[in-house]
Formats: structure tokens, sequence, C-alpha cells
């Protein structure tokens, strides 16, 4: 990776994503916070609403994603960049590996998240393990019978790929 | 991990997560489907709606997780099985392991997944790389101040955390 250089509007997009971070913890949600710009414009901007919404995926990254597809009305979001206050879990990465999002701006990681309590870490380091030793089982059942979904798929002619 | 006997019922949920799956190629959407049980009843069967909905997070298994929340009204899904109709990709299995989901049922896996076009292998490779080697470049930034929302965090007194 090239060397990025960090501009003064980069800090002002992190201190977005900052503020609702803050604004989050007085508001009684997560102390999480993401905007995603694109074009230099904050096009969505998303605290953590985990507890707040009874959602345990409502991340402050998946929720800016939503948001930002929303506002653009498509599930790609190519040429857009993403400021979180804290390193993405491996939930939150992947959100935005499928959104085909540029850069990833971040400030506090996941040691800072673990020192707080939160699972991030975790998660990440039992990603790291093969699926026979992960702390949640993971159980083949059926293969063959879903595999009749992909060739259909496959076959479809008409199909919106992603 | 101890042998785990496969059920008659295992294969049922399986199938219903499979039917979805192909509902969902046929009217438009994903081929993925995920049913979410707790004790012995789907509680939430979901399919991908990523291209209906324009959402790139709305992968089948984030969706059911999703719906599952609501219906239970809570985001702590512990005592739950989730029956995916492919193995999880990095987001859902993060999504699955934030909802402390007990067991994870999956048909198809990540290559059957990759051959016919879908990045989920793709992106768990990106995750195996330390983070200056992604495709998808992470670049640290003002960690000092994001700190201060996790000191407010710990100082409260009446958080729920999760």
């Amino acid at each position: 990776m090239s060397k990025i250089e960090i501009s003064a509007q980069d800090r002002e997009f992190m201190r977005q994503a900052i503020r609702l971070s803050a604004e989050s913890v007085a508001n009684g949600g997560g102390p999480f916070g993401a905007v995603v710009v694109k074009d230099g414009k904050v096009i969505a901007g998303r605290s953590n609403s985990v507890t707040l919404d009874n959602d345990c995926t409502a991340h402050a990254e998946v929720n800016a994603i939503r948001e930002a597809c929303r506002v653009l009305g498509t599930f790609d979001l190519s040429g857009c960049d993403i400021y979180t206050s804290c390193e993405p879990c491996p939930m939150c990465l992947g959100a935005i590996y499928w959104a085909h999002i540029s850069r990833i701006f971040y400030a506090a990681d996941r040691s800072d998240a673990a020192a707080v309590n939160f699972d991030d870490d975790f998660i990440y380091q039992e990603l790291d393990k093969p699926l026979s030793q992960r702390s949640t089982p993971l159980i083949p059942i059926l293969r063959d019978e879903a595999l009749k979904t992909f060739q259909a798929w496959e076959a479809k002619s008409d199909k919106t790929a992603y």
C-alpha cells in the first residue's frame, strides 16, 4: 500500500464520526459513529443503535452504509469512503467490502474496543481459527440440495448480480 | 468440538432455508435463504434482498437476524440457532457472533458461492491478511480524539452494554 496523505478534510470527516459517537453515548446508544463520504460530501452519518433499536446488526458502519444505499438508491457504494470512530469489526468490514467502499479511515482500534468490553477482537480471533475450532459450531448439512439453487441462479439469464 | 448429531428437524429447518433461497431466485433476489430457530420453532425466515432492496447488507442471515430481533424484542439471540443455505460470509458470521446465536447450520460453502461469482471467499482471504496488505486501505487517524468517547462510555453508570 502506498503512503496515504491525510488531509484537513479527512480530519473534519473523522471528527464528524467522533461527534456522532459522543452524541450516541449521551443518547443511550453505543459509543461508535461513522460517516460515508462521496465526492467530498457526507452522504450518510449514523451512530451505533444496537440497544436503542434492539438490532444487533445496527453498528455505526452498517447503519451509515444502509443510509448511504438509500440516499444513492443503489447497493454499490463504489467511489465512497467511510470514516468510522473505531476500526470496523468483521461484520462491518464485510459490509464495507460488499459495498465496494474505496477507503476506510478509522480512529480507535479493536484493542481499544476490547478495553471497554466490546467483542470485536474476540470475533477477529474466532475468524482466524479453523471452522472446527470455533466457539460457535458450524455444522454442514444438505449441501447437494442447496447447490440446486446456485444452478438455478447460474442458469437465470436476467439476474441482477452484485 | 464434539460430534453433533443432525436430526430430521434440522434437515427440515435447512430445507425451509433452501426453499427461501430458491424462491428468492424466482423473485429476482440473490440465491440465499436463512431461518432463525428458537425452542424448536422458526421465528424468522428471510432471503437475500441486496438487489431488491438496494441494500448491500441485506444478506439472508442479516435479514433473518434483524427479523428475529424484532420478533423477540431484543438484540440478544442467545439460545437461537441459524440455518443458512450457504456458509455465512464474514459480515454475516460477525452478525451471528454479535447476536450470540448458539449454532450455525449451513448447506453450500464459500467455495460453492465463489463458483457462482460471489465474493465471500475473497473477503475471507482479505481478512486473513495484515491490515497493510488489504485491497481496501485501512487508514488510522485521530485515535486520541476517539478514545475520549470510550472514556465517556466507561464512566457512564446507566449504560446498556451488549
